[in-house]
């Protein structure tokens, strides 16, 4: 195990005007991989948990096109708080990095809505499969 | 053959604020749909296809959730004619039809911009592929 | 009164690889005019309403490009029934029409799900405004 | 002059199933406010430029609701490079900071795909507007 992977299609709709994958989409694309890393590796439905993306920055390496068929994006743990943890990612075409970026995600309390701690059985997912 | 279909991924980003993949999004989910079509059938890139949507028109039967993982998209022409297309679609999540679809396609001279003649190869694809 | 209209900014976003606003975008414009005309004539919020689109067909008439800056999308309603309104809809980009559009919403009874009355405040709303 | 600002309509699309504005959509608003500097400030279409996104960062301070109606997106230059600028920008609600956000575009030259000095009429306007 180690760093989690899920394969995207590109779609027609993510190509814009320049003929590339927008900018925004390489977004979409991670939070799509981080949807599933939530129902694999933590067992949750990201819908219903009580999490927040606190900050994303993402460098652009080379052009997306649609004839790449699909990015695989990959999903590693680089840093585990108290209440947040830092993801690092890679969008992949085949071997190639399209672009590298980085988000960090907040657990919030439902109520309240102030950080609160990483809910144990998350933590415990994340350390199992990163062997963190 | 008859029925050409395409799975497709289900989004976080397809969901709108009701909890349902959004009404817009069905438009892309047959869009995706129909560029596999002229990927696998008419052996085209669609993006280069001097075509154009005329019209859609979808009839909405029953929510998508993010839950369902996949929808089903089919593809068959309902009328062929000398510059235009007519393929009806069906969105399904697993059995149940979660939509009904129809959409025109028109052929353009991409000198003049008005309609012309579908190109041979794709109206011998679609005839050979349908049974038409 | 009569016709209602809003007035929506075209995004770089909204446009595809073809250069031209994409199609599933006039659904996402025609989704906005309805919003407003929730706020504005029924003074409701959509997001709130139990109310569903059952179908939609949209003609598309020219491109849309982002050079157009803005379209203006017009909202009638052309038939209001016990539990169902059809809205038509033109979308413009100044004095012409860029596509022709057609949108029947249902209410929902919130906890059968089943159609329901439109409420009666929605009902004199729409008859007021568009002297129905 | 020095801070450029841009008005932007929030939609019911943006908005996703937490019932904020996605994450991915202020990606789409930072474009959209840099597309509009293009043709305001540098009196050019950023369809037809020859630069590309490098990197953008966005740290998100509060969620933004469909009731929010419209965001202003500021553009600074913070650096000015021979062939890269550096943004920076603000997501604002009225006052209030909803982003903060950086994105480095990079010129190309149009035949080899190599960066280039930036034009120095986009260079002249940026000096001019922000008094850098």
């Amino acid at each position: 195990m180690g760093t989690y992977t899920a394969d995207i299609d590109v779609r027609f709709r993510d190509i814009d005007a320049m003929g590339h994958v927008n900018n925004a989409v390489y977004a979409t694309y991670i939070e799509q991989a981080r949807t599933r890393y939530f129902r694999d590796v933590l067992d949750a439905d990201i819908s219903r948990a009580s999490t927040v993306l606190a900050s994303i920055s993402i460098d652009f390496r080379r052009p997306v096109e649609l004839a790449d068929g699909e990015v695989t994006v990959t999903v590693d743990v680089a840093d585990l708080g108290r209440s947040s943890a830092t993801m690092t990612h890679e969008v992949r075409v085949g071997d190639a990095v399209a672009a590298e970026a980085e988000a960090t995600l907040v657990s919030l309390d439902p109520d309240t809505g102030e950080p609160a701690p990483i809910p144990e059985e998350h933590r415990a997912g994340m350390e199992s499969y990163h062997d963190l």
